[in-house]
């Protein structure tokens, strides 16, 4: 399939802007073509308008019809083929089994939210039956279930071009919901946003859904994306990126007259807890591991541990070297596009620069900042520097860490309380270790969304007990996920039903459970009919 | 028990500051003693840290133990006896019978939260085992709940002095959840406020609960209230009362460095919708049904039918005949305070000097504004003339209502959809009507949190399935509900635990499934241990 360079509006091309936008290549710097053309406010507000029109025919559709939709997307998305892959390599320079793999995640969850949406439970249905006889006054009927909210739009993230971008996580949660969905195309992967929006479209008109279920639009800056969250039709948004660009839409969001969710996921350093008995027993192992992780990707994952956080004792000198030589043995990689290339390398020269702040190991063999690369550096501290040089705390996004000793036990706990919301900490040691932490843990568990124990953060599974969240700045509503089934409540609320009749009620919530989903019926669980 | 004016910080009472306030008798007028002292901002900023010191070890209690603690706080409220419900009457000029059963529902809504804490499945565990042998890469052990949040700021309701109070339901679920509460008291009630302050610090005590587990502050203005919402350590907040004052405090929520939820359930006129069959065949016992809505509580629930739309055909005459009927058969009431009825009264004036805004008939008996007293009043109007006078949408708090008369069901759905968010609609008609309208509920769906159909808004139930709340400007977060055991999830967010030791997992996540929690263990909801 040929890339076009097209925004793609309510299941028509659109083209109407002056200005266009084109993806370079960060290995080889060469600009690709086609230009795309950036959506103008008519056509932004057109984005909108045609998904609040669909909505009422989109979220009326069968759970099998939306299910059957999602996964036709799917199959659409693999027709792609190496067309996809090829376009995503040249815009990301992410490696071909890299992507290859992150098809199948994509593909992977739309299947799962089909399934979830055909299975049915997660409306919650609720189900009170009437009391006519109770003194002093009669029980109503009382049914509840969650339904859609109405047109989301979606944020493509850059560093996952498919599984958190076009057609990633957020957009199918949110279709699987019932909600129509604008895309605000990340600039640095534009072809491979079109081909995967393309695909989407060929499998609304394939299933027969509304044309605006789905729209896909570009821009380079800013101003397409807050003009969609100011848009009064809007009512959720999603994003994985930046603090600021979070926070700038979060606060856009805010407010509006009508105010909106905004499901932002932002930077995190993810810190990792040595425990005494990970450094004297699993030193090397640990620091292969951490290695692994801090260079997975080049750094470029949301969940990357920026932060080790160790004890000074007689075993934290062969720990450090042991991570000295892990480093030392990695190589660099080609980061996403030059704009992250430079603020990583601004923030390992900040790290540089920083007293107190010491550079442990960098890559063995050097970067060539010409194929937009990056090498993995190590840092190290105590937790004194750490605890009064409040800039250390901030996210650089990138393969390196910062590696904090401290003097007890105490100090650790000091230094678990002072940190800010998180995606994820993780401890490593022996279960006893974790048993004689569980202060640690509490104060951990305050602060986070998913607490690891003996593992690394990255590689974040697409299940139903997944938690990818946490508390400011980690995102701005923790109460929710951006990875996994539960994702899918992100973009839905509940609507209660007071003695309707059987036929006036959704399907979801009659007497006949023809579905067999689970329900609390007079406050017990039971896939039984009313 | 005598009231003595203090504030109640951290379990001892505090009264720092130099200003005080009273309350005001609204039947008599008179200034009721004793003073209550405004707390400082030092005040404040103790009751937070307070709650914020005690809140892990208030999360760390048992399931048992917090449940006993809800329970025991039932008992001492009740235990306050008549104390309570005069010092209520005098400062609400609410009747003895309704506050007696007010204090019911409170006892009734904290037992209610024991038992959801006791039974425990609230958390909604869910349990994804490992899958070592899994390929490419092995499957983690990953485990999730809700845990709370942290400090909840609740702001006491004028309209319900005890259900939506000091300990209603905000102060019952999130006490539920495991968050440690700080009340800003309403200033119309201080001493009701008090005394109820006081009964759930000697609940906590007698259950051995962490002093700072609960606060009481005073404050005749915005700023108190405004200060507890800006404490850094304060992490969600919840409100009933005005627009004004909600968007208020959810604006300076959402601009703080760290922003935390709001639940703030507002204005809403509740749209009651007359379908063909009720205005031909029901006519007396509808208007009898909206009188009595109307008038229930003088008109100030947030659930009060504000609005009705009926069709314009030969059977509306006898309708509004029958409606003129049975407000002329209404008698005043006394309002909760002065400045409540002179809103009222604007708003009433303000309605007969609008243009094609008709008055069809008031209160039999005149309304003595010595006793702070308002009768019930019902107006005509158009459709045509209500689509074109934005000002007709906006909420007047009391007994009265707007009647909007629609040429054909085009304009009644017309009207429809250009209502904002409301906490209820109501359709009253025969069966057949109601699914001839389907297109109406459709669009009305999108627009509230509860439909009921023959019934009237007001008289909300305590149970599984209630949904109150609904779309801005109803609530800063349709998401969730004010009343209802699904209250306690606003309070608490998922964590996930990867890899964790049995012995360092919280006990719901643990495979023994010792308490027969619901969980959903693989993908399956089940009783089962893992």
């Amino acid at each position: 399939m040929i890339v076009r360079g097209e925004n793609l509006i309510g299941g028509e091309t659109s083209a109407a802007g002056p200005r266009s936008l084109r993806a370079v290549n960060p290995v080889t710097r060469e600009t690709l073509e086609p230009g795309f053309p950036e959506a103008t406010t008519g056509e932004a507000d057109r984005a909108v308008e045609s998904a609040s029109g669909s909505f009422e025919a989109y979220r009326a559709a069968s759970a099998d019809q939306r299910a059957d939709f999602l996964d036709r997307i799917a199959v659409e998305i693999e027709a792609l083929g190496d067309a996809l892959i090829e376009r995503a390599a040249a815009e990301s320079g992410l490696p071909v089994a890299r992507l290859t793999g992150e098809r199948g995640r994509t593909a992977g969850q739309l299947r799962m939210f089909a399934g979830v949406v055909r299975e049915g439970s997660w409306v919650g249905a609720r189900i009170d039956r009437a009391l006519p006889d109770r003194q002093p006054l009669p029980k109503p009927d009382l049914r509840r279930m969650l339904i859609p909210m109405g047109p989301v739009v979606v944020f493509g993230a850059s560093n996952f071009p498919l599984a958190f971008s076009v057609c990633g996580g957020d957009t199918a949660s949110a279709l699987a919901a019932g909600c129509p969905v604008v895309v605000k195309a990340h600039p640095a992967h534009p072809g491979t946003s079109e081909l995967v929006g393309r695909a989407v479209v060929a499998a609304a008109e394939a299933s027969g859904m509304p044309a605006g279920v789905f729209s896909l639009v570009h821009g380079a800056g800013h101003d397409t994306g807050l003009h969609l969250v100011g848009h009064p039709l809007t009512k959720a948004v999603a994003f994985t990126g930046s603090l600021k660009g979070g926070r700038a839409l979060f606060d856009a969001a805010a407010s509006r007259p009508e105010p909106v969710p905004v499901y932002a996921e932002m930077g995190s350093t993810n810190p990792v807890f040595v425990l005494p008995g990970a450094a004297r027993n699993a030193a090397a192992e640990f620091s292969a591991g951490l290695a692994g992780s801090v260079t997975l990707g080049v750094g470029q994952f949301c969940t990357n541990p920026g932060v080790v956080v160790m004890m000074k004792d007689p075993s934290s000198a062969a720990l450090l070297n042991s991570m000295k030589d892990a480093f030392a043995g990695t190589s660099p990689g080609t980061m996403l596009h030059e704009g992250i290339r430079q603020n990583f390398q601004a923030g390992v020269d900040r790290l540089r620069a920083t007293p107190g702040v010491e550079e442990l190991a960098h890559s063995g063999t050097a970067a060539d900042p010409g194929k937009t690369e990056a090498g993995a550096v190590v840092f190290t501290t105590t937790a004194e520097t750490w605890l009064r040089t409040p800039a250390l705390a901030e996210e650089v996004f990138g393969p390196s860490t910062v590696v904090i000793s401290c003097g007890d036990p105490q100090e650790m706990e000091n230094l678990a309380r002072r940190l800010e919301g998180h995606l994820t900490a993780t401890l490593h040691g022996t279960p006893e270790d974790l048993a004689d932490h569980n202060g640690l843990v509490s104060i951990l568990e305050n602060r986070v969304g998913r607490l690891i124990f003996n593992g690394f953060p990255t590689g974040v599974e697409v299940c139903p007990s997944m938690q990818h969240g946490g508390p400011y700045p980690a995102t701005t509503d923790s109460r929710t996920t951006s990875v996994g089934t539960a994702a899918i409540e992100r973009f839905a609320r509940p609507v209660c039903y007071q003695d309707f009749p059987q036929a006036s009620l959704p399907t979801e919530l009659r007497d006949r459970n023809e579905r067999g989903l689970w329900r609390l019926l007079d406050n017990a669980w039971t896939q039984d009919d009313a």
